[in-house]
């Protein structure tokens, strides 16, 4: 079994460490792949991680197709970056993302008709590649699997061991990463949240909003 | 204020990650060091991480020492590494760790007397450097915070985020990082798991646990 992880420049490293964490025991061959083998910066500018390979070195079998997301996923909506995503895509068993990769997926033409999710301050802009947005964790639709906003992710990837292996595989893996959650506070959705820290969070992303919203149309304008 | 997380090779980089993306936005400086500046690979020796300075670099005030966990943590147990690590240590104004970080936070003579905690299949190898184990997710005796598992570093990173800014900080970290968790599966502590899920992880650990104390035991004749 092959795990192709899609990775671009400022990426948030959590997206794609969590289900990498989670997934691992499934797969015999795990590439990490970008546009080229430069290091990959993580959305801080702090971290760099280098790919194993390139995007354009996959080819073959692939069994899970893994887009990352990103605070700022653009580096991931150029022609040359979204035509190897929609050729690996294509051909992929399982199509997924985690967050915002799944507005690269859209971006690729991979999610038109399709159910899915993205981080919380983006599912609207899905309807701009013709998904559908859907307000769960984890939105499975046929071969498409969509994980929501960065610590989805481990739900995203646990859920998909459990399909590809079984659920007592699935159980091992959950027990090794300790995956017992207890979040200190109650805020991790829009829903639960208190109204001042989502409308803060909501208004600090307002910017970078409209310019994924204008860069979304014009990469569909190109179809 | 200054985070620095020290890694090693075959460290497990979502122990840090996790924490990472929960604590950033309380700092303005973030160090990832480890003890030269060669690519540093994680546990599937795979992903390489390149440290952004070494370890020996770090002086001055240091708010947050977090030390990273691995299913092996040896490469972090020699004498130059954990030798470093005190020399912060005791200078910080926190220290902590995620997972096994715990262990060589213990090696390195920093917790004697102190409740800890580590993942759960090492909790008990805690006593063998001076720490009294404590059964939760994040222990927190004085200025020492240990996390456990893996998975235990988001609320590690969230509870710790929350005493050093405020409540409503560490909620908007939650909500952008969409912590909501979900687990598929109820299968992330011992005590919840299915006793075969339990005794296959423990049995395949069986050998490592046995190195590990043989190392610690080593290290701790040396103080």
């Amino acid at each position: 079994m092959r795990l192709v992880i899609a990775i671009y420049p400022n990426c948030t490293f959590l997206d794609f460490i969590g289900p990498y964490t989670a997934l691992s025991s499934a797969f015999d061959q795990i590439d990490c792949a970008a546009l080229t083998l430069d290091s990959v910066m993580d959305d801080l500018s702090l971290l760099a991680i280098t790919p194993t390979t390139t995007l354009s070195k996959i080819d073959g079998d692939v069994d899970v197709l893994l887009v990352t997301g990103a605070s700022d996923p653009r580096a991931a909506l150029t022609s040359a970056y979204l035509a190897e995503i929609r050729r690996i895509g294509e051909q992929a068993h399982y199509v997924t993302s985690v967050c915002t990769g799944a507005l690269v997926l859209g971006a690729a033409g991979l999610l038109r008709g399709y159910r899915a999710t993205s981080h919380w301050t983006t599912a609207d802009l899905l309807t701009s590649v013709g998904a559908i947005p859907t307000n769960a964790r984890v939105v499975t639709d046929r071969n498409r699997i969509t994980g929501g906003g960065v610590t989805a992710g481990i739900d995203f990837g646990l859920t998909l061991l459990s399909t590809l292996t079984n659920p007592a595989a699935a159980q091992a893996a959950q027990l090794m990463m300790e995956y017992d959650p207890a979040p200190p506070m109650n805020a991790g959705n829009p829903h639960v949240a208190p109204a001042d820290v989502v409308s803060r969070c909501t208004e600090g992303y307002r910017h970078l909003h409209a310019e994924l919203a204008t860069a979304l149309n014009t990469v569909t304008l190109a179809w």
